[in-house]
């Protein structure tokens, strides 16, 4: 008999960024796989088992839910933001295609949440307005030529680009690197945003000119992102300056 | 006397995907400006004015919100998925930057929600798990050089590509141009997720192979994703495909 499985997102942190769809998900399982913060941000019951581990060990959690929901637990595994943007929806479906039969009979519901370039772009603005691209700076399961050849060419092609896991103790440089060779197609204007823990008490937003971006202002829980030619800062006199891309390009855009 | 001014996203449609942040805000607002479709989601009370305007109208009805707003009213203007991409909020920070100096006085306050593409995503797996861009079909506000040209690149840089405003009646041709394009790229077995109306009765979601894919499949309420040459399918007996793209790249990958 097979259970099921549920993969969630928390939204950014703030609890009135959670949907109800994803409470109510919470509600029905019985046991919680996920990073430990993330479970931090629910309120579970004393019948409600929670087994935390590294942030780095996705594909072993994703298994060992699998492996639960496979004889008939109902499971959920959390994800902060939404699941299905570098998170653990992927990892989920991966683990389901190289896994034994029964796991592909599991019930797998994936509830979307709010991820965080949204919650960030809201503070500001609109800053993705218009076309965007959402990147993963980290080069653990991906070369890094794929990285600066998917930044050159979104920077080519006018995209703003969201930067998700922009930097690490483990991976120190590469976000540094990333600003140098955007530094080389976009204007030193253009407006990069640190959005860090969007929503939360530890919130920091800062804006500065591509020029000036400094990676030590980025950690893990910060979103990086990158204007495009066309994004525009609006002067808000005793208001922190609204950052926004325009819904229209001009003929001579890139 | 200024009053506020939230610029609200409603989620896909599905009232479990409104987060209680947008709920809030909306309680709290005493005029309602948007699409009708959009305001028909929100139930409002006998003291909260709707003002329904035309998809198209989108900087007009941003004004008329913003001069309430610097009247003193307390305003919603209400989008459908997330209020930062490809919606209103946007067009409230253009007419802010061209209007009069009272309305940068004004209180906005962004909501950010679950964006069209993320529900589709979840719906059939992760397509959305690895590095992808957002990228508006819509040559109203765009030359369509500029449109092809970022498509094109987009599919070079092994992006998964979500589509919105893929087609209405005024622009019928576009996305037809846009497979046929992308098909000079992208193998012909590259899955494309036509992801019509997620979370709400209507819904209809269809996976296809690029080679295969119709415009006509597709209404002003579908989000089309076009996958990478990395994202999977992985079939389940009895249940619907699961569709994903892998967290990892191999090196060999465009």
């Amino acid at each position: 008999m097979s259970g099921i499985l549920s993969v969630i997102g928390t939204g950014p942190g703030d609890p009135r960024q959670m949907t109800p769809e994803a409470a109510a998900a919470v509600s029905d399982a019985e046991v919680f796989f996920g990073y430990g913060p993330y479970l931090d941000r629910l309120a579970l019951g004393p019948h409600q088992r929670r087994i935390a581990s590294d942030n780095r060990e996705e594909l072993g959690r994703a298994r060992a839910a699998l492996a639960q929901a496979a004889a008939g637990a109902r499971v959920c595994v959390v994800s902060g933001g939404d699941p299905g943007v570098f998170a653990m929806a992927a990892a989920v479906c991966e683990a389901i295609e190289a896994g034994p039969d029964d796991w592909r009979a599991v019930d797998l519901v994936v509830v979307p949440g709010v991820t965080a370039m949204l919650a960030v772009a809201a503070r500001i603005g609109a800053p993705l307005g218009h076309d965007f691209c959402a990147l993963s700076l980290s080069d653990n399961l991906k070369p890094w030529e794929v990285i600066t050849r998917r930044l050159r060419l979104a920077a080519e092609a006018g995209f703003v680009i969201a930067l998700y896991n922009p930097i690490s103790k483990a991976r120190p440089w590469q976000l540094g690197e990333a600003f140098a060779l955007l530094r080389g197609i976009l204007p030193a204007t253009t407006p990069v945003i640190f959005g860090r823990a969007a929503g939360r008490p530890d919130e920091r937003i800062r804006i500065v000119p591509l020029a000036e971006a400094d990676a030590g202002d980025a950690d893990m829980a910060t979103c990086v992102m990158i204007g495009s030619p066309e994004t525009r800062i609006v002067a808000r006199p005793g208001r922190s300056p609204l950052v926004y891309t325009p819904r229209f390009s001009a003929p001579a855009s890139r």
